[in-house]
């Protein structure tokens, strides 16, 4: 049985080589103690760090009271740890009752490997014995203080100060919990969520509490009103009464069906991929999918656009894998960190397409070219683009390629070029659950590895069933989109011309630049009571401190009456409240692009795609079920709105 | 701007102090590297175990191939990093052009704070220069191998051998994606999905590929066939109808209604808690829990039962927590390893009540007495027993209590005693989603901090719904619960009569022993093949290499006739496959209890609570909406069930 020492003399040059006067002489300065506000030696953070010492340490030296005598440190291993030959140390460190303690750090998110998470490092017995490199640390600590070494060692200052210790000596969880929150009450970011029912037959309008309490809903990610369509809930129903609630089991075990095997031919489909995998939801995909990849692949560097989604965020820290964050959109920031790693090392370029707070959009082909050139693949989260893009609505990436797509030619495509695609199915789809649709060796590696895809229940057959429904409705239909990007255009040029600042972007997000936290909550709060509308604001953390907004999403159900609604109640909110206009914006010399000449982009749907002709009127789009050549005018107005309520 | 080498110099007493004497020592062995199977000098090893310079090998020393100019090592750099004093080196070192490289070590799975996970560690840019530590090690390696230094470093033993190199000099993703599936196959771990399509209005039937194949389904987590209870139905088809398909976002962000208010109601009470909080799935709401638990209670120490389901590892990995793992449900081991543990250090015990591939039941009570005793609390994942246990279906914990449960007196009981209880609605409740119940403030830490809570869709309303039609359903009529648990009893003893190994448990679980990957499968294979019986065969590594299972689950829908059937079918299945059965385990001593005397633990649910009384008869339960004395003749012959099956 191997312990901790044995191990760690193989491992740590440090101690094996280091002298007293060395570990001395790393005490002598004292920084602060990020977490408690303490201090501490340098020894003490170096060995914080250290992936053995981290352990001995957390437990040893926050003791901030006496220590009892069983877990006392044992007179001998003090004063001699740091400088005695292997042979004679060995006498008195080595445990002789070695309690398992485990890094935590995920090396690899081995899926299939649940026994492995469980091997077991050796690790002193605190009650026994300790490691002479924390009784060094502990001891050059105190000979740096100017204190004499003790032969049972009290440790005055705790490397974290515990912030709630309850009387009886036992942590206080409630008060620390207590804790946590007040801290979000004082800085803003405690989340007060609104009960908001979005009623299928009156949308996009919902109730709140009661029925009888109707809001208009303006901040749903339902964009395109899926979520009551008609084939969808038919599909749905059916489902459900012939296969049950829910899939009763994992994939492996009994929750594996014709829904999931034809859903995810649909998606495969879409994206004109071999193969596609679904999951609970996007938020699990993205990071199952990173976490194994970033693992699995052999030293992988991931390369993280520095506004990606926290899912995202989280499956590369699951992952363990070197991460390298770029500039958001920046090309040249990326290129410079893909020069720097070597050509064969593998890497992963993750990124949006639409990115969801501020509605920018990712550089796809310019970034499919870097990856190209530097032996990168992508991963291109279009959460927010599906349904929303494209001929048959599979996102940005296919909407690069119209005409291509449209004629049923992926080869070669931007969208061929992406090597992972990852999508939801609770946004433009208007149900629940996300994807990855890739290579077919990829997919089932990844089906094969990642515990979050493995050992979890399937989505019911009738989510999956409707799922795949709104696919194939949005596939063979874009009048939904179209509308819904006209109404986005009306929404935007509205606000534009009542000077109300609109974060700049080409996509179908209408961010409301509000700049203060508090505003921005009586902001909605006002909209909400005063007005019957409902748009949540967004603060910190999903934005940075100082760019809180508003963020508006119109769907195809928002006609001219509600719009005009919601312009008259922020018009009336931003008189009220005294919110910065974007001429305010510009005179303060601009942020997130409002107030700044130029900054209008291109909108990802051109008048062209769109169909409106130089005289205001839809010319054609392909699957335009409500037809062609209808005025322009009368789309605005909520006529063809009505029309494809009646559709859809 | 600070760069790594400021900061590692500060951190390294290594780097700042050791000698190049030194640094040639370590490098004179070399020992085997498990990744690709190559060998590096000692100093290497150190260095990839070291938080900062594995990052920089990670990167630079893999190369198998030359260096590019733009790449190179820094001559100046090379001889000197060891020993110069820090004024002298900061001249070659400082990078002029840092790279962000981040450490994806969780120290914090902070929800909150999505930008500071982005906080960026200045690192060294390799077109610029190199640590010293790196160019040391480099260095030392080659001095050891008997190399001359060079100028111009080209490492010829790369850390990790590459196991997919493409012929471009890229890395090769799809042979590495071959690879990683070449090895499942070998090593029998490969799944092959079946497509079960269980029927709502057949069950406990399934039909596969095409709607007249028609199987019975002996494994679902389906486990009392609420998926098809017609209130659970009923309740989601006029949900869907009003309110559509999807939640259409986040709770914070439109996705917070009056669905979620009255599940999490609903959740609360069925546990006796303050509050609840429900999840896209137990496995995100085990893995969010625990991750930001483990992460922010400061220097937290969870304690995991050996055999804890894959969300709990990857939760406790994930808050980057240290962890002790005890033997499964050994309370000797559990209390040694918490009285290792300081007094007021926060911890966590987290386990199960119903462990589901062996069917063992924690001791609830007695991890209580230790939590208090040590300062710990505790985290129950009651996923395979909620709906199955208890006066109310709330679990074990609930079931310990009985009497005071069903008097609606949960002050004092052992579920009041659980800080944390965990529980699903995909199984025992047919639908689908996770949630978490505890106190107040607990519940409202963890929803305001955690990612994979924050940042995802809600479950649709329909699905919660339904979810809580399904848990008021089964807390106010007990009749599903006792009728699986007597089909159980009734599959273990005719399994038992027939030498038939079941691994003995006290609940509701029936594994049966194979003890062969490649036997488990055939065995399945037959089974759905030649008898229409659905039985996933569980292989590594959900259960050790050895201890290859099948796994059976009764529900109330599995009456005398299908029991006949699947006995004879396994009877024939071991016959033919010449499987072991118990009596061949015992001549080897036994395995997993199997063959073992006085291994039959006694019932969760005793002969008393399922109302047998000793003539056979069922006498009285509380809430038996069929009636009391009913012959258990009866029930087994499936009369009860049927009789359930019209009310359910």
């Amino acid at each position: 049985m191997e312990s901790l020492l044995n191990q760690s003399r193989k491992l740590c040059p440090f101690l094996k080589k280091t002298s007293p006067s060395t570990l001395r002489a790393l005490s002598t300065s004292s920084s602060v103690n990020g977490v408690g506000g303490g201090t501490m030696s340098n020894l003490q953070i170096v060995a914080r760090r250290c992936p053995v010492m981290s352990k001995a340490l957390a437990v040893q030296s926050v003791r901030n009271s006496a220590f009892s005598p069983s877990l006392g440190l044992r007179p001998s291993g003090l004063a001699r740890a740091g400088g005695l030959p292997v042979g004679q140390r060995r006498s008195y460190v080595v445990p002789s009752k070695p309690t398992n303690i485990q890094a935590s750090i995920p090396k690899a998110a081995d899926a299939a490997n649940v026994e492995s998470l469980h091997i077991q490092a050796g690790v002193f017995d605190t009650s026994k014995g300790i490691c002479p490199h924390g009784a060094a640390a502990l001891r050059a600590a105190r000979v740096a203080e100017g204190m004499a070494p003790r032969a049972t060692a009290r440790v005055t200052r705790p490397v974290n100060v515990v912030p709630a210790a309850h009387h009886s000596g036992k942590f206080d969880y409630e008060a620390f919990y207590g804790a946590e929150l007040e801290k979000k009450h004082k800085d803003k970011s405690y989340r007060y969520f609104n009960n908001i029912n979005r009623l299928a037959k009156q949308f996009p309008q919902a109730h709140l509490e009661t029925p009888d309490k109707l809001v208009t809903a303006w901040c749903s990610n339902d964009y395109l009103g899926m979520g009551r369509n008609p084939e969808v809930i038919k599909t749905m129903h059916e489902t459900l009464d012939m296969y049950g609630a829910g899939a009763g089991g994992t994939r492996n075990i009994s929750g594996h069906n014709q829904h999931a095997i034809a859903l995810e031919a649909s998606i495969a489909k879409l994206h004109a991929k071999p193969a596609a995998l679904v999951f609970s939801s996007c938020y699990v995909a993205n990071d199952a999918t990173l976490a194994t990849l970033g693992s699995k692949l052999p030293n992988c560097v991931i390369l993280s656009d520095s506004l990606n989604h926290a899912s995202m965020i989280q499956g590369i820290r699951h992952s363990g894998a070197k991460k390298i964050v770029f500039k958001h959109n920046d090309l040249v920031d990326l290129e410079a960190k893909l020069a720097s790693l070597p050509s064969h090392v593998p890497k992963i370029i993750a990124f949006e397409s639409v990115y969801s707070m501020c509605g920018s959009v990712g550089p796809i082909e310019e970034i499919c070219d870097l990856a190209e050139r530097y032996g990168a693949i992508t991963f291109l989260d279009e959460v927010h683009a599906v349904g929303m893009y494209g001929p048959h609505g599979a996102g940005v990436a296919e909407h690069l390629d119209f005409g291509a797509h449209r004629a049923g030619k992926p080869k070669g495509t931007i969208m061929d070029r992406i090597d992972i695609i990852t999508g939801t199915l609770g946004k433009a789809y208007g149900c629940v659950g996300g994807y990855i649709a890739g290579s077919a060796k990829m997919v089932d590696a990844v089906r094969s590895l990642a515990p979050g895809f493995i050992f979890t229940t399937s989505l019911p057959p009738a989510t999956m069933a409707g799922a795949r429904a709104a696919i194939e409705y949005q596939a063979n239909y874009d009048g939904d989109r179209i509308l819904q990007q006209l109404h986005t255009r009306a929404v935007k040029d509205s606000l534009e011309a009542r000077d109300i600042p609109v974060i700049p972007n080409p996509s179908h997000i209408v961010p409301i630049l509000v700049g203060d936290a508090e505003i921005a909550r009586a902001a909605s709060d006002s909209l909400l009571e005063d007005h019957g509308i409902h748009v949540q604001a967004i603060n910190y953390p999903t934005v940075p401190v100082g760019q809180e907004r508003l963020r508006i999403t119109p769907t195809p159900g928002h006609t001219q009456n509600y719009r005009d609604h919601l312009i008259g109640a922020l018009e009336s909110v931003w008189s009220t409240l005294g919110i910065k206009r974007t001429s305010d914006w510009r005179a303060e010399g601009g942020l997130c692009g409002v107030g700044i000449d130029g900054m209008k982009p291109q909108n990802i749907w051109s008048d062209e795609q769109l169909g409106i002709s130089g005289g205001g009127a839809i010319t054609s789009t392909a699957n335009m079920k409500t037809g062609g050549n209808i005025a322009i005018g009368d789309i605005l107005k909520g006529k063809v709105g009505r029309l494809v309520s009646t559709v859809a």
